[in-house]
């Protein structure tokens, strides 16, 4: 699946990081590459190659119709009464949070017979994409000739926070920052947020991500990756008025396929000197830590069915990362991968050593990367645990210092505050901390245990004191279990009531999991400012710089990398050759069945007890999964697939293994993004579910 | 488990480096600490403590009913017609290598039902210690004075090498140098060897493991950890002398219980700042390479019945190293570990500096210790990968890797061969090379690929380029397909065929795999010599000066660091008490099927089908397993236990997780050993799977 598996803490400091721009310098041509941002749809592109010209109503019905779910993926409105469709492991985690040890709506699925029976999934919120402003030349004109570069920055900052705040408050909608092409573009975008979402259908995990970690990223694929919610407004359903039809023929192989949704994250202008820390410190790093969870989730998992059913989840997220981090690693050691890196970085320079005003202008950008490279190896580890890792000591450390950050943060001017404690992130910041979503607390216990032992692995030599201080000379799991035993931070109405006392409140409730978050704020903050200083804002301005290089070089038919915002993915459906195996576009219903008795001894491959059921009914022939050559990635989960009149034909949950170097370098000729068809879901739903009610509702959207 | 997860390639190489005191200097009574030599049983702590003198004939009839399977761990002799008691996890390599497909015995246990139905197992070899000839004087007599340390170390080893040889050949056994107490105390040790060792009982994995990973290392337990084999010569079953008689009455609570065995390793001696860097350098990295290989191991075995049958063996090994790690990494990270150690540490200083002849012999070698750990950061793990971690690249790497080496080895004099490499080690090497132990091919390209993938993350830096050239370009898991596609190495024929044809042999061969292993010998040696010289050797020699100064300290009661040799431990059978929780010291069978009851939906608590049948037959009241004060450690599994008369009372198979820290430090308060009851394994034997013939031959022998 193609979860983001890994985020930053923030949603704004994040577009200031990495927002470049990804060009097709590459490839000659540029076959179905690119990402993009629904101002800038490649009209030109889509008339030539698919004789398709989308105009602005077409483009305006497709953005309003698509939703983000802010940290977990993407899905769309899929009918006028706010139905909601997103890929089952998007909507795993609002699933999970309504389930409990009697009601396992993960392992049993759920289906709600009427409207009365959906029900309300705490701290699920959908966000529809309704306005984009450029605000580049506002934003520049607060800088004035001759500001050093920090101020510049600041300035910059200031400017398009009051641009989004005001835009925001004038529309009555969330504004939010963006940042493209490296600094070159910057953008307001507003989204219109819904926070009653309700959970209206789920098939069981063992459908939805039939052959678990097995199949992960594999194709062919058997997968109902899918899920329903509702969006309500005054208690009521959503009426929507741009919402996506669902499509009467499907998509055959060779048709043009198109996804929007939210990707999260590419670097597709990476040098090689940074693919190569990447290859060799980020990621391995990533896998050490990953590697430890997965091994400790698996023992925790291994101590009866209830903890087996608490750490499905988490278990799921880790071994997709994993899966995903090996796939990349793959990737960046195949010798292709950095001499094609190599020569389209050749090719750069030749145009700056042939044009000496560039030269001048932006000197040697590659060469500055590797000069912040060079040195980061010693840092980046902390860093990466302590600000970037998702949840590396547990729900409850996670939500605990969000307290702790809060109310330290509350003193400050808005301004100099960490982005993700800004004013306007209060409200989500305090429903986030007060949430009431279940949390077990053996299980946080053991994630808090293998993050102070990775922490204290990590922090040895002139750190060690603070890890020794952290431990308090026992060993992290003693260290843990003391820590939960004594903290009364589980209940989330305690963690309301510090909500707005200050640190004078905190250090008040006298309670032990607050002071080990306190103690650790100050290496974490240190290793953030070291981070942001020597790291992010020398790479954003040596990328940038390349940035600008490549606009000069070809400032048509680009598109700037990913950043968690809408994007257009242009496709088709598609076979390939894998060594001399043929992989086809499309499987069927009927190969499920085929694949789990082949399977029979792997738990993971076996069908739920409905599908066996179910077997005679179902028409096998009818088409389940698809592969097609959409530019996706990590975030684009549960996007849409539609044909040129904008008909739901599937709905995207996959890449397979040869896309996922796709962070680094798009490739058409085996990467490939998998979805469910849209046909498949309807025989599922009619003949496996008895979903009635629901499929009604689908098909009543048909032209 | 207790069984070795770690050795290095060499035995030899391994008696240099490791044989240091362990000394009693922590606490002022010793309590039951020690792993005594044959030749330093300690009669006056025996007379003293439990009024026991035993005399050389009973010394003499332990050691030689005693039996070392060398690399797994330690047996006994139980009858007078060869049959031999072990653990099965200690007989589990050989059980597996006689399983098949079809047959699959750790899965479904064995029984012969007659002398005709023994299995014979490749590669197991069983030692019996038959001869100890302490040889310091005449190994110091080869150093004249003002020879230089190198020289005079090489002379050492060459006389000790020419006196080993020559007493082994003149009594006709197998002849091993031991260094003990850091150099202090030299031996010659002989073994008679028997190959021909065959099958004959095993319990079901199900049982002798019963709770798998979840309950290794706890207690109580319930495992039946016990197997059978018998020994052969001349196609006969053995007729033995020394054997251990079986208990009529076993052992209780409060009795003195005795176990002779070949703990393989313990670092008593080891400095604070060797505490620190184990627990900062070695661990975490033994622990990323075991975590990313319990990884990848459950992903081959999530692929299918066959792949999870072949992957349970190498799961099981990883599982139990892991936990291991584990658990001394907590003991470790107590501040009381450092703080006692700190605490002996400062005691030994102070009687330095009280006598200061002692001072101008041995200098500082606290400090020096210090000063070798100080830069070993960097190429430990290296070292770590190549030459000290068991098989990082699978079974058949490692036996192309001795090919290699006994082929480049061939052609340089005897005493500059590698240790391993020895002449008198030709026979067993060629042996192992041409083994037709079945090899998994799937698996063996899994393991090549995650030891590439874990040496590219290693050889980064200055040695970059060696990484490169060994995946020639290629991601790991592409380069590990391609050589096992292309390598003939997995036909033992064909690797018989190449011994003794040098390296022009192995060059003309253009296999794959050789061609790897030659490319990477040249790293591995280097990092082997570096080690050798920058660490060992200089470790050794300021240990050595430290057993000196205790020795002055403390003459009396001293034992030496385990060296895989024979040692008697002294403990009695002790219930213990954690933190409120009382553990009593014996368990029941009928705790057995208690404890699969409350863990039901736990996979590796279900009790294999005989055992459910044979509920109503069982007495439930039996003992089953039992906790004892016996200073163990990792190859002691097998070691019987038997009362002061010689009588079989049970079989050591597992310590408890405080006893993990015993690597560094005995602590008798909540350290246990753990042992099946000689009374539980009749009766499984007896009502679980009418073993009648085995049964008869083990009573036989009660007086």
């Amino acid at each position: 699946m193609i979860k983001n598996h890994e985020q930053s803490n923030s949603g704004t400091v994040y577009f200031l990081l990495l927002a470049f721009l990804a060009i097709s310098m590459v490839t000659p041509t540029r076959a179905d590459e690119g990402m993009w941002p629904m101002d800038r749809v490649p009209r030109h592109y889509l008339q030539e190659q698919y004789g398709f010209t989308p105009d602005d109503a077409w483009i305006e019905h497709i953005q309003k119709s698509c939703i983000r779910f802010a940290g977990s993926g993407s899905a769309s409105f899929v009918s006028p009464g706010g139905l909601v469709m997103t890929n089952h492991h998007v909507g795993s985690g609002a699933i999970r949070s309504v389930s409990s040890a009697e009601h396992d709506y993960i392992k049993d699925g759920f289906l709600a017979a009427s409207a009365a029976e959906e029900i309300k999934c705490p701290n699920l919120q959908a966000e529809v994409l309704m306005a984009i402003r450029d605000v580049t030349d506002e934003t520049n004109a607060a800088v004035s000739e001759g500001m050093p570069p920090e101020t510049a920055r600041r300035a910059r900052t200031q400017r398009m926070d009051e641009l989004a705040v005001a835009w925001g408050e004038e529309r009555g909608l969330h504004a939010e920052t963006v940042i493209l092409f490296g600094g070159a573009r910057r953008y307001v975008y507003l989204y219109k947020q819904y926070d009653d979402v309700r959970l209206v259908m789920a098939p069981e995990a063992g459908i939805a991500f039939l052959g678990g970690d097995n199949a992960n990223f594999e194709y062919p694929r058997y997968n109902l990756d899918v899920s329903f919610f509702r969006v309500y407004e005054n208690d009521q359903p959503l009426k929507v008025e741009h919402y996506l039809r669902w499509s009467s023929e499907g998509a055959g192989e060779g048709d043009l396929v198109l996804m929007a949704g939210h990707p999260y994250r590419t670097q597709r202008l990476a040098t090689v000197d940074h693919l190569r820390f990447v290859r060799d410190i980020e990621i391995p790093c990533k896998l050490a830590a990953y590697n430890l969870r997965e091994v400790s989730l698996l023992q925790f998992m291994a101590r009866g069915s209830e903890q087996r059913r608490v750490g499905s989840g988490p278990l799921l997220r880790i071994q997709n990362g994993r899966k995903a981090y090996d796939g990349r690693l793959a990737g960046l050691y195949d010798i292709e991968t950095i001499e094609d890196k190599l020569e389209s970085q050749e090719r750069m320079k030749a145009f700056v050593r042939k044009n000496p005003d560039l030269q001048s202008t932006y000197g040697a950008p590659w060469r500055d990367v590797a000069g912040v490279l060079g040195d980061a190896a010693s840092y980046w580890f902390t860093y990466y645990l302590l600000e970037q890792m998702r949840q590396p000591f547990g729900d409850l450390f996670d939500v605990t210092k969000k307290l702790v950050r809060l109310e330290t943060e509350r003193t400050l001017p808005d301004i100099d505050r960490l982005p993700e404690y800004r004013k306007s992130e209060w409200d989500s910041l305090s429903r986030e901390i007060a949430s009431s979503a279940p949390l077990n607390l053996e299980l946080e216990q053991v994630r808090l245990r293998d993050g102070l032992l990775t922490l204290a692995r990590v922090l040895t030599g002139d750190n060690s004191v603070t890890a020794a201080a952290l431990l308090g000379g026992k060993a992290p799991d003693v260290r843990a279990a003391e820590i939960m035993a004594r903290t009364k931070l589980a209940d989330p109405q305690f963690r309301l009531s510090l909500i707005g006392k200050g640190r004078p409140g905190l250090m008040m409730a006298n309670d032990p999991l607050i002071k080990l978050v306190i103690r650790l704020d100050k290496s974490a903050r240190a290793a953030r400012k070291q981070y942001e200083d020597k790291f992010e804002a020398r790479l954003q301005d040596a990328y940038s710089r390349i940035a600008n290089i490549a606009f000069e070089a070809e400032a048509d038919g680009v598109y700037p990398d990913a950043t968690g915002t809408l994007r257009l993915s242009i496709g088709t459906v598609a076979s390939y050759e894998e060594g001399s195996t043929s992989i086809p576009a499309m499987t069927t219903l009927g190969g499920a069945y085929q694949s789990s008795e082949h399977h029979a001894s792997i738990e993971a491959w076996n069908l739920p007890e409905r599908w066996v059921r179910a077997e005679e009914k179902i028409d096998k022939s009818v088409p389940f999964n698809f592969a097609s050559t959409n530019d996706i990635i990590g975030g684009n989960s549960g996007s849409p697939a539609f044909n040129r009149q904008g008909e739901v034909v599937g709905i995207v949950f996959d890449g397979n293994i040869h896309g996922l170097v796709w962070d680094y370098q798009f490739t058409q000729q085996l990467g490939r993004a998998v979805s469910v068809d849209a046909r498949g879901i309807i025989e599922a739903l009619r003949e496996v579910y008895d979903a009635d009610r629901l499929v009604s509702e689908l098909l009543a959207t048909q032209n």
